[in-house]
Order: structure tokens, then C-alpha cells, then sequence
């Protein structure tokens, strides 16, 4: 497996555009992007848990119940939810995606993101349409830049594999930034790939990595109304059709896992307001899901998330967290330790402070990079949790969202 | 009932004082705290449900065991937890209590607040003793003052009350700020009263009052590992004493309530980094277990409580936060509006937006306390959560909180 250039376009037959189409004022900001494979792809998705879910959902759930789709058509600036007519909203992105390209509105999946409880205009989106679909090509920083909200740099990704001998692709793009949460589908994120894998597979594929990929980044503790991720897979590279849970199917979620992972640290690290990537790993642990109770519980916690933001070595609020996440763990045999590109310093021993080089503390959490290492020692699973710190900006951009 | 003046010293036979002994460094700063009855009280206490237990909880519980105590002790500056030898500690400090002022160490209540995971040397409060129980006397605001940590104000209240035509006082203070999150027992407060109460109705009423009021309360999510609330009653009024569930019962719960609701507002308001206080009040759920899920979920909203930072009227943050609860509710038929002192504001109806003057909500979210008003339209059962907004300063304080 190797990391490529060309994001969702990697993969054969994928095509993508994104441009300024009104939605949003500021006219330098790209804010609707539309994807289309050449044929018919296996779909697979999965959505946010929130009650309050956003129109495009349920019209995405729909259209994607077949198992298959064709394109995915995406704003920013406004998140179609809570309105009066976000169904129709979301229908009418679809019809117009057929009218301008062709493909069936029913094979569409649409996403929108931004402020909740403002009306969609649709005026901007049918009359970017033509533009839209006349620029698409090799264009997948474009298509992520139409997604971008908050987020401030682009995040797209593609890698190239083998399966049985034959060359596939795998790209992804995705938006971040704020109302991020675990236990949830996730964020926005689009992944296509060239590789033929039935239906029932990608989402079992993508139902499976999600757990401990999307689910395990938390920026702000916030579950949005509006999360997707989507996966299409139109067959074109020549595979065997992954048709079963074989070693291709193996190669395949390795591949989507690589995807996956480094979107979520991307968008761990552009965080609201964020100035460091924090990655908490633990170890030892009893079982999975108590690794995971435990990281989750650290990278959320608001208290760490600041202290972090202030390198400052608080490993007092790392244990708090883990005492109070409803994970069984034995708080006596819990070890702490930091660790950047600058080194590694063990601050806590058996759940009690140890003497040790503020200076040192200091100099390794003033990277951009932070794990904090928690050993509970206490068995064999692991599981990783990605954040960022709490930063003025996150306050600032937060306090003043919709203006 | 009446607020009166006194604080935990309002009520028959209780001595209070607070003074620097110098566990921290600024000299202006009390950090040692100490209360006394004249005579033995019936005792209760709730304590905080994270698995990380500061030493002196312990220690409490032990002393307390018996339904009875007669003075409590809390230091500021360090919070005697995750120590090797924090327990050694936490009962040196009762011995300390029992050679001043000759109250059994067995009797005696003890906390600690402050930083996680430093060793607490018992010297500066060996050599505090002294003054500190010479001083002992009608100084309830010292004592606030020297259970204080990030708090800005100190915290204090009592009231008066009749029972079978006896006056009775309750009264009582409190360190709030920040590791605030419900799900606990609480934060740091000492109530007292001359009230003649049974021990166990003691702690029912206790146990039953916080679960509507410091249980409601949420600055910023974390758990602390010291968080307790005692009550002390000596007995001194004079009345009948309370044994059964009857309307003396009743009476006492009430006036318990005016101060724990009075204090509940003051943590709440004077939350790290805090500007407002805000209060959401849930009605029309269809139980009170969906009324409290609600309104803690908003009020821990970390994108709302920015949002009212900057009195920005994103109400679409109220349904995401409803959403995301876990609570079942039928998302189109809750009201959102917003009030406070310059007047009410609906700014949702039926899950959905609707025209609202800008102008009026900055109006109304510019003051300094604010209510969330959630209109769930499917029952009776109501319930309030208090928290605070997130600012630049709560960044700020814990950014850098150990230095």
C-alpha cells in the first residue's frame, strides 16, 4: 500500500468539482461540490446518532437503500436542518444533479453543512449547477474545499493497493472542525474507490472501521445533525468482485482503514481553534470497550484539552477523567506518560504523582503533536482516541458563529 | 422563611474561621477552613462518583459512618489526592483538630481542594492550628474564603425558618468554579443547621435534595475527584426532633432547598471564566428522568455555552444538544426561547425556526443571566440545570493552572 496523489479522483472513473455558488457571502470560498462515478458504485453510509438529524439524511437513506449510487452532491454554509422544507430542499439537489448530469436522482447522496435552522436557499445551487457540472474533472481539492466549514486547511487523502494482483485505488475527503463527538456516525466524509465489492460488504466494511476510526475523535463533545460518511465503490479497477469475507476483504478494510485513520487525525488536529493533535492511547486494558470508554474520556475532557493548550503537564486531569468515564478500572495501576516528537516523560506510576523535569514536560507538550499514554495494566486490549486542545480561537469562533 | 445574615454561623452553637496558613503562596489568600459545633451533630454527606476519590473522602466517610460529627476541616491549594500517602494525611489533619480544640478526630469532617497528585504537607497546617482555632467564632465568610480555589466570589447563605412555631437556621458555603459536571455528588459545600434531625432522615433529605440541585449544575463537564456536601445538625433550635417523614420533614427540605438552589446559582455563575450564568428549564417532558437529561445536555453544550458567551442566538445548538441527549423526545414538537431580565424571546417553534428580531435577542442574551426555556409539548414533568458560558478566561485559568 502506497499514499498517492489525486484524493477522491485516485480512483478510476471518479470525477469531482467544487465552486462558489452564493450560498455562502464571502465569494473566494468554494461551497458546493458535487463527485460522480462514471458507472453505478456500490453505496454504503453511516449517520449521526443525533435525534435532530438533517434533511439530506433521511433523503440520502432513501436513495442509497438499493445499495447503489452514482454521485454525491454537497453545500456548506447552511445545514438544511430544522427547517419547515428541508425534504424538498434535499429532493431538489437531487433533480437538479439529474438535469445537469444525467444520473438518476435517485442514485444521489446529498450532504449539507453549516448553520442549523436557516432556510436553504435553492436559487444559488440550481443556478451553479451548470458551472459545477461542467468543471468536473481531476478536481478533488475543489470538491474539498466546498465542504469546508470551519475547518481551515483541506483534508483529502488516496492510497493505492493490490488485490489479487490487480492495482486499486481508495480516496477520501472530509470536513471537521467543530460539533465533533464520539458515538456517532460522524463528521462529513466521502470516500470512493475503483475497487467491485458487493454492497452488503462496504458497509459492513465501513460499519466495522468506523468504530474505532470516526467514533474514537472527539473536538468539542458536540454530536452534529449532520453527519455522514459515505463510501462508493464503482469496480472499475478489474478486481474479482469482493463477494465475501476472505483475505481480499481483509485487504480491502486495511486499505480503508489507512483512509480512514488519516482523516480522523486531520480532522483531530483542525479542531475548532485547535494549536495540537492529541492522541490518546491506551493500553492494557481488561477489553476493547473499556480501552476505549478510557480514551474517550480523556481526549474530551475540557479541563485536559486547556491544560494541553498551556503545556502544562496536569496529569492530575488525565486521571480524573479516567475515574469519573464509568470505565471498571483499577486507579492504583494506572500509569501516565507524555510523549512528543521532543521524547517521552512518565509523570504518574500506580495511579500517584512522580518527581519529574518540569522543563522537560514543558518542552515536549509545546509540540504539535501530543500522545498521552495511559497503561492500566490490567490486560491485553488497546484502543486509540484522537483531539485537540481548547484554545481562545475555539471561543472566539464559537461565540460569533452565525454573524 | 427569610435569608438572613450568617452564614454557616447563623445557626444556635456553630463557630467558623478561615486563615492563610501557607499551603499556597499568595499570603492574602485563606487556605485553611475550619468549623466547629458546640455540641455533637447529626452528620450526612454525598460524594462525588468518580472512581479517583481524593484521600480526605475517605477519611469522611469512616468518620461519619456513625450518622455523627462535630467539626469540619478543608484546606485550599492541593486536593490530597492520587498521593501514596494522602490518607496518613487526611487523618493527620483530623488528629490536628482533636489537640486544638479537643473534638474527637472520629468526629471530624475533612476536605481538601486544590491541585491533583501533589504530596500535601501537613507542616504549614500543624502550624496553623493554633491560630485557627483561637479565632474560631461568628466567621463564616472566613471560612468560605478559605475553601475558595478559582471562585471570585465566596459563596454563602442562610435562612430562618419555623418548625412547630420553633425558629430554626440553616445555612451554608461553597467552592464551586471549575471540574463541575452532574453525575456526581458535587463540589465542595458545608451546610449547617440547629435543626433536631434523625441522622438517616438527615442524609434522605440530602440524598433526595441534590439530586434536583447540585446534581443539575455543570461548568464544564469534568467530574471532580473531591467533590462533597455535608450537612451538620446539632439540634441547637430546640424543636421536637425530626424522626419520621411528616410535614417537619417537609419543612426542613424546603429550607434545605432555598440554600442549595441559592448555591447551585453562585457555583453556577461564578464558573471558571464565567460572564453568565445560565439556567435552562425544561418543561412539557413526559417524565422528570427526560426533563433532567434535557436540560443537563444543554446546559453542557460546550458550542451553546460559546455561542452565550457571545450572545448569539444559535438556538439550532439547543436542538443538537436535545438531539444528542439521549432522551426521547419528539424533536418536532419542542419550543426554544430565550429570556432574561430585558424580556422573552421564542426563537423556535415546533422544531423548527422562525422570524425573530436580532436586535432583541442581543439584547436579551447581553445580560448577565440568561434562561434557556425548552418547551417540550408532551407531558408535565419539568426540570433546571444550571451551568455558565465558556469564555477566553476558562481557557486561560486552566491553560496554565498549576503555575
Amino acid at each position: 500500500m502506497k499514499e498517492i496523489t489525486g484524493g477522491i479522483c485516485a480512483a478510476k472513473g471518479f470525477k469531482a468539482n467544487g465552486i462558489h455558488c452564493g450560498i455562502r457571502k464571502n465569494k473566494t470560498k468554494r461551497d458546493l461540490s458535487l463527485i460522480t462515478s462514471d458507472v453505478k458504485a456500490a453505496a454504503a453510509a453511516v449517520y449521526t446518532t443525533n435525534l435532530v438529524k438533517g434533511a439530506p439524511l433521511t433523503v440520502t437513506k432513501a436513495h442509497i437503500a438499493d445499495g447503489y449510487a452514482q454521485a454525491v452532491i454537497c453545500n456548506s454554509g447552511n445545514a438544511n436542518t430544522c427547517n419547515a422544507n428541508g425534504i424538498e430542499i434535499a429532493e431538489q439537489m437531487s433533480e437538479l444533479v439529474e438535469k445537469a448530469i444525467g444520473i438518476s436522482k435517485d442514485d444521489v447522496v446529498i450532504a449539507s453543512t453549516g448553520v442549523i435552522g436557516q432556510v436553504l436557499d435553492i436559487t444559488p445551487i440550481a443556478n451553479g449547477m451548470d458551472e459545477l457540472a461542467a468543471g468536473l474533472g481531476d478536481h478533488s481539492d475543489f470538491a474539498a474545499e466546498g465542504i469546508m466549514t470551519t475547518d481551515t486547511v483541506k483534508k483529502e487523502i488516496a492510497v493505492s493497493f493490490e488485490i489479487d494482483g490487480v492495482e486499486c485505488k481508495i480516496g477520501g475527503i472530509a470536513k471537521g472542525s467543530g460539533m465533533i463527538h464520539p458515538n456517532m456516525a460522524t463528521m462529513l466524509v466521502f470516500i470512493t474507490t475503483d475497487v467491485a465489492i458487493a454492497p452488503e460488504l462496504l458497509q459492513k466494511a465501513l460499519s466495522t472501521d468506523i468504530a474505532s476510526t470516526f467514533n474514537m475523535v472527539s473536538v468539542d463533545g458536540d454530536t452534529s445533525t449532520n453527519d455522514m460518511v459515505t463510501v462508493l465503490a464503482n469496480g472499475m479497477a478489474g478486481n474479482s468482485i469482493i463477494d465475501k469475507e476472505d483475505e481480499t476483504f481483509a485487504q480491502f478494510c486495511k486499505a480503508l482503514n489507512s483512509v480512514t485513520v488519516y482523516l480522523c487525525r486531520k480532522i483531530a488536529g483542525d479542531g475548532e481553534g485547535a494549536t495540537k493533535l492529541l492522541e490518546c492511547k491506551v493500553t492494557g486494558a481488561a477489553d476493547e470497550k473499556t480501552a476505549k470508554t478510557v480514551a474517550k474520556s480523556v481526549i474530551c475532557s475540557s479541563l485536559l484539552k486547556a491544560a494541553m493548550f498551556g503545556a502544562d503537564a496536569n496529569w492530575g486531569r488525565v486521571l480524573c477523567a479516567i475515574g469519573y468515564s464509568g470505565a471498571d478500572v483499577d486507579v492504583n495501576k494506572i500509569d501516565v506518560s507524555f510523549e512528543s516528537s521532543k521524547g517521552r516523560l512518565d509523570v504518574c506510576v500506580n495511579g500517584a504523582g512522580i518527581d519529574f523535569s518540569e522543563e522537560k514536560a514543558k518542552e515536549i507538550l509545546l509540540e504539535k503533536e501530543i500522545d498521552i499514554l495511559v497503561e492500566l495494566n490490567s490486560g491485553e486490549a488497546t484502543a486509540t482516541a484522537w483531539g485537540c486542545d481548547l484554545t481562545y480561537d475555539y471561543v472566539k469562533i464559537n461565540g460569533d458563529y452565525r454573524t
